[in-house]
C-alpha cells in the first residue's frame, strides 16, 4: 500500500494511492494515518480494502507528510562511503546519529524556505524508515520486523549552521521546511529489499545525486537495531538514513548552495517523487 | 501558578498546586496541560480560578511530566563557565544546541533506568524553559514574552554514548527516562527573574551540584532568541538550559557515575524538587 495524507496544511485527510495513481479517501476507515495505523494488525486490516471501493478524490490536492504524529525525526549521517569522502570526513566506525526538529516536517511538494541569513543551504535525498512497533534493544536479524514502511525524505541542511556554528549538527538540520517527507508511505511488504533502491535528485533539471541504497555503510536493519539501543523507537518515529554523493557542499571547484527560485526534484525507486520550489523564509500566519 | 499532571503514567490528569501544597484537580476546566493551555489567554483564564474552589486530590499520587504534547526537547550544552571547565571544554562562542528524544521524558520522581551496557551515566540539574507562543526570529529583548513558565529538568547523560561513540551528543542524551521534568510547571509571572535561581543536586544524600542561574553564559532570553533563528519554537516546546558544575564526569581524581540503588535529589529555587531512584533498564510492558 501507498498511504498518504491530502488536503491543506493542518487539515489533511487520510488516503491511499490506487493502482491507476488516483487518490482514494480512507477517512471512512481510519481517522488519520498515524502511529496507531502503523501497527501490523492495523495495516493488515487496511490491506483487505479494495481501493476501488473507496471514494476517488477529485482534482490534484496538496499532499502532506504521509503520516501524522511523528514523535522522533532521527537522522543518520555519512552513511554512504562516497558522500563521506566528498564531505572530507572519515567513514564512521558506527552510525552517526543526529536529530531533525519535528517542526521541520513539510509536505513533499511544499516550498522549502531558506533561513533568513542562510548562505549554505543544501539538499540530501534519503530513504526514510517509518517505525511501526515499539523497538528497544532489537537485534539486527529481526529489526526490519519493526518497520511499517519507507518514504522519500529530503534532509535539507544548512552547512554553516551544521558545521561552523559550534556544537552538534542539529542546528543546521531542523530549520522550518527542512524535512519534506513523502509523497507516500509505502508499506514494507510492497518495497521488499530496502537495500536495492535507486535514488536521485535534480536541481533545476540537472542531475546532482545518483545512488543506490545497496552502498549504504549501515543497512536499514543495522540502523534500526543500533538506534534502538540508545532510545526506544515508537510507532510513527521516522529515521532518515543518510545521503549518497552529490550534495552542493561537495561540488568542485566551487560548492553550490540553494537560492530562491531553485527547484529540487528527487525520488526513490518504488517510493515516488518530490518537487520543491526554494523560497525565502516567511512568517507563518496564525 | 504551579501546574502539574498527576496519576498513573499515560493516564495523568491536569492539576495545580495550592498554597498549602495540596493538589487541586483542574479537569473540570481543562482536558490537559498542553500546548493549548500555555497561551497567555489560556493561562490568564486559569489564573482567575480560586484553587480552593477546585476538588482537592486525596493521597499522594504519582506526578507525571507537568505538560503533555512536548514537541521538541531541546538542550543547551556547556552553559555555565565552571561546568565547561570541569568538562575540559572551551567556553562556547555561541550556544551549543542538541536534542533529547521525547521518548526520554519521565515524571519527576519516576525511576531513572540505566541503559543495558551503560558505564558512564551522569546527572545534570537544569532550568527548563517552556514555550507558550510560536517564536521565530524573536529578539532577545522580547524573548521572555514567549515563555509560559519554567521547570526543573534532570538532563541525565550517558557520557560514553555522548562523547566516545562518534557523531553528536544526541546518542547519550535521549535514553529512556533520561529526561525527568517537574514536579510542576511554574508560570513565568510567579518565577520573576529566571537568572536569579539557586539550583542543586544531591547523590545519595551528598551535595554534588550547587549553582545559580545568574552564572549562565547565555541567559534564558538569549537562548530563546538564539534557538528561534534555527527553528520555529512552538507552544509546549521545552528547552533545558545547561548545568552548573558538579557532574560525575568532572569529579577528581576519579569520575563517579550512576549505579542501580543510587538516589538523586535535585531542585531549583521556586520550582520544586525531584527525586529519582536509579535502576537497571527494563522493558516496558505493553
Amino acid at each position: 500500500m501507498k498511504l498518504l495524507r491530502y488536503g491543506p496544511a493542518g487539515q489533511e485527510r487520510p488516503g491511499l494511492l490506487d493502482a491507476d495513481g488516483g487518490i482514494r479517501d480512507l477517512s471512512g476507515h481510519v481517522a488519520e494515518i498515524g502511529p496507531d495505523t502503523l501497527a501490523p494488525a492495523a495495516l493488515a486490516a487496511l490491506a483487505t480494502l479494495d481501493p476501488r471501493s473507496l471514494p476517488l478524490v477529485e482534482g490534484a490536492p496538496r499532499l502532506g507528510v504521509p503520516l501524522a504524529g511523528i514523535g522522533k525525526f532521527i537522522a543518520i549521517g555519512l552513511n554512504y562511503a562516497d558522500h563521506a569522502a566528498e564531505s572530507n570526513l572519515p567513514i564512521p566506525a558506527e552510525p552517526v546519529v543526529f536529530t531533525k526538529a519535528i517542526s521541520a516536517l513539510s509536505g513533499p511538494h511544499d516550498p522549502v524556505m531558506l533561513p533568513r541569513d542562510s548562505v549554505k543551504s543544501d539538499w540530501e535525498v534519503e530513504l526514510g524508515i517509518v517505525i511501526g512497533r515499539r523497538a528497544a534493544y532489537v537485534e539486527r536479524a529481526e529489526a526490519l520486523d519493526y518497520v511499517a514502511g519507507y518514504c522519500v525524505v529530503n534532509d535539507v541542511s544548512e552547512r554553516e549552521y551544521q558545521i561552523e556554528r559550534g556544537g552538534t549538527w542539529d542546528k543546521g538540520k531542523g530549520c522550518d521546511t527542512f524535512g519534506p517527507v513523502g509523497p507516500w508511505l509505502v508499506t514494507a511488504d510492497e518495497v521488499g529489499d530496502p537495500q536495492a533502491l535507486d535514488l536521485w535528485l535534480d536541481l533545476n533539471g540537472r542531475r546532482m545525486q545518483t545512488g543506490n541504497t545497496r552502498t549504504m555503510i549501515f543497512s536499514c536493519a543495522e540502523i534500526v537495531a543500533y538506534v534502538s539501543r540508545f532510545m526506544t523507537l515508537l510507532p510513527g518515529d521516522l529515521i532518515t538514513t543518510g545521503t549518497p554523493p552529490g550534495v552542493g557542499m561537495g561540488i568542485k571547484p566551487q560548492p553550490v548552495f540553494l537560492k530562491p527560485g531553485d527547484v529540487m526534484r528527487l525520488g526513490i525507486e518504488k517510493l515516488g517523487e518530490q518537487r520543491q520550489a526554494v523560497v525565502a523564509w516567511r512568517r507563518r500566519e496564525d
